[in-house]
């Protein structure tokens, strides 16, 4: 019905939700990816096939602190008939210049560091004196306060088979291992690799960029006084939340009064710093609808794929809603309604979808289960439109908290699931089962 | 055995994991609350019940745009026979002076508008001309291209109940009520909610802030030169990564070479940004053993509380580690072997709980499960050790990845389990039933 909106096929029929998220799915791409320092990649999605540049371990290293030894040397040793044997020095870890182990010597060596030329095996300083002649150590005194431990003589107490707390060369990995496949999402562990086989950066698409504002001339910023006729702004806060929580970096611009004038110039002058635009309110019926009203002057429209369309979909909460692309770059752009429950749960099922696809992520939607309705009364839902119900989940039972109302923001802070009654169900009665989606 | 350590009766013994867990978690106490911003406490605990300074709605506003009448003068009203009323005026959402509506009138609403004086329920648009003249509207025009619908006459074509369309003040949250209980963790929902009541600011628990440092002299940046004898550090990186993914502010020192006094300096000049230390490597009984060394330095002995205890844990990996308080603050540190699935492990044993009491949540433990073991031969485990495996976890079964060294962290990046073998233990055959930590 506004006479502003260049694209009004949408207003003249009712939208599926699966039709209106399938829009937006087949449209928004994965950003383009970019090197990125190792920890600013956490939690974005590679793009190459990493593959290993050396093997790890890069050489032969002791798996204990002890005493890198002759196989020969110490057969038969006991604590009745120790070995003993000449030390050498100390072979630490880093240590680049090798000592060499010879017929009747020992290097005194720490985890970690290379098996110096010579010795075939080592004993852990638990199975000898540790040079002090005083029967089996609990371990070496630091080098700091008694150097006298890199030379000497060493009793060993017990045998050890070739290559016995030694990590072999390649143990881990393989030059030329493919250590990770494009695709993977980077947790710690991943990290911990790629680290380890000494990549300081990394090709992965970036977390999307997303500015929040919300619309209408009756918000104020909480903290400031309300006065007649006026609210809160909550839909920027939770939104710019949710953003973040779905991964992504989140600008809250906060709220724009209803003049259409001020919301263009709002939106061209954040478009440089967003790869996806949310707005909240102005996308119904109502005379001063400015989101619907600025949008259609946005952007070039003889650029395809530009323009926002808004639509009527087939839901409760959440039935106006805008999609499109707007400015220079096709910028996606979601046009949520207003109310603080209708903005949220249209957030969960079209945004965070949105965002998690701008990642390159395949795991897009919150889960769902099957849950037994816990309630004293049968819930009611209008003909032909699925709706979304906030509800408590635990053990595979849901109840539903507060009402139907979109304006029940209270009751949302209570909920963890969106109890979904389909299109074609008008009552579900207690005990019944229904799906539910987990907002984690 | 170190003769630097000035509490070495920990040595003398071998501590189980859950003692030393339980150490931690009644030694380490939740962070001083703090006030902040809304988004800044995305994530964090609240520390105070939270009333509802006003009622939500704080008025009776408009649940549609429409036209706010009396119901006596819409009573009756069909297609064939409308009620026409006259148009007084537009009232706008965030409009602080209302017209009054008397009989035979109508003021043009919009949605969150106030329900006007005189106003007795609200009829939508879709059951009007719109002001029009040509039937059911599907809309209003916008303001700024039609002004004139805010004047003149709308034909009504159906009755309203009194209050139809109106969502009266106080229905979402009442002055007074309970918003929010302290301890509730705050994501999207709660902060749209403590948004809409006009909580700008809020006392919550910090994150946590956590430096993270590796030691060892063989230890290279990724994507420098590796030179004969070294390897790159991993667990500086992956350490942070995950504290961050915890919870926590996580800052990451980097490697430090194995050299006390460099160790003190360093550690003593970052606790001014630490609510908790963690450090790999240079905890066993080496003579390069630099953590141990350097630890028993800071701090001020005769403080309650202060020192580091260097123990011998009953598990694999991990078996030395440390934990203690440091400098005048007795700022917890956590000093972790420096195997790099040695330091995963234990990070996510210990440091991950230790983050989660600082920020004052209950949950601070990763979930676990029981599974079914899927092997082609059995598991060993040394006898009195409790063995951490990595495994791969899906619908009731975990299958191990990688084998038990703790160098493998090739195989670490390919896991989102740990399999548990008890102490008592030694063999776990195929198709057991197995603890599993899930890595979430």
């Amino acid at each position: 019905m506004s006479s502003a909106a260049p694209r009004t096929a949408g207003q003249d029929r009712l939208w599926s939700v699966d039709e209106h998220l399938e829009d937006i799915l087949t449209t928004v791409r994965p950003l383009e990816p970019i090197e990125l320092q190792l920890l600013d990649a956490q939690g974005c999605v590679l793009v190459e096939d990493v593959t290993v540049p050396l093997s790890l371990p890069p050489f032969d290293n002791s798996s204990m602190d002890g005493y890198a030894v002759r196989v020969s040397d110490v057969a038969g040793a006991s604590e009745e008939f120790p070995a003993v044997l000449a030390v050498v020095g100390d072979v630490a870890a880093g240590q680049a210049d090798l000592l060499h182990v010879g017929p009747g010597q020992a290097a005194r060596i720490m985890t970690g560091a290379p098996l110096p030329p010579g010795a075939e095996t080592v004993v852990p300083v638990e199975w000898t004196d540790g040079g002090l002649g005083e029967g089996p150590a609990a371990g070496m005194r630091a080098r700091a306060v008694a150097p006298e431990g890199a030379e000497g003589h060493v009793h060993v107490y017990r045998p050890a088979e070739a290559r016995a707390h030694v990590r072999a060369k390649g143990s881990d990995v393989k030059s030329g291992d493919r250590a990770l496949e494009a695709g993977t999402v980077l947790g710690p562990p991943q990290i911990a690799l790629l680290a380890a086989i000494g990549r300081g950066t990394v090709r992965v698409r970036p977390r999307p960029r997303v500015v929040v504002m919300s619309t209408g001339s009756e918000l104020v910023q909480p903290g400031e006084q309300l006065r007649s006729g006026q609210i809160y702004d909550s839909n920027s806060f939770a939104l710019t939340a949710a953003a973040r929580d779905a991964g992504a970096i989140a600008y809250r611009v906060g709220a724009v009064a209803d003049d259409a004038e001020t919301l263009r110039s709002t939106i061209e002058d954040q478009l440089v710093r967003a790869d996806l635009l949310v707005t909240t309110g102005g996308v119904s019926v109502g005379a001063y609808d400015v989101v619907k009203e600025a949008l259609s002057y946005v952007g070039d429209e003889d650029e395809p794929g530009s323009g926002v369309d808004f639509r009527k979909l087939a839901m409760q909460p959440g039935k106006p809603q805008g999609f499109g692309a707007i400015g220079p770059e096709h910028t996606p752009l979601l046009a949520l309604p207003g109310n603080p429950v209708s903005s949220y749960v249209s957030f969960e099922l079209f945004v965070r979808p949105a965002i998690r696809v701008l990642m390159g992520l395949d795991d897009v939607h919150r889960p769902r289960t099957r849950a037994t309705l816990t309630t004293g009364k049968a819930l009611t839902s209008p003909k032909g439109r699925r709706q979304f119900l906030r509800g408590t989940y635990a053990d595979g039972s849901v109840t539903p908290v507060g009402g139907a109302g979109s304006h029940l923001v209270a009751a949302l802070a209570h909920a963890d699931a969106l109890i979904v009654v389909p299109e074609d169900v008008e009552s579900v009665e207690p005990g019944s089962e229904v799906e539910v989606v987990l907002l984690g």
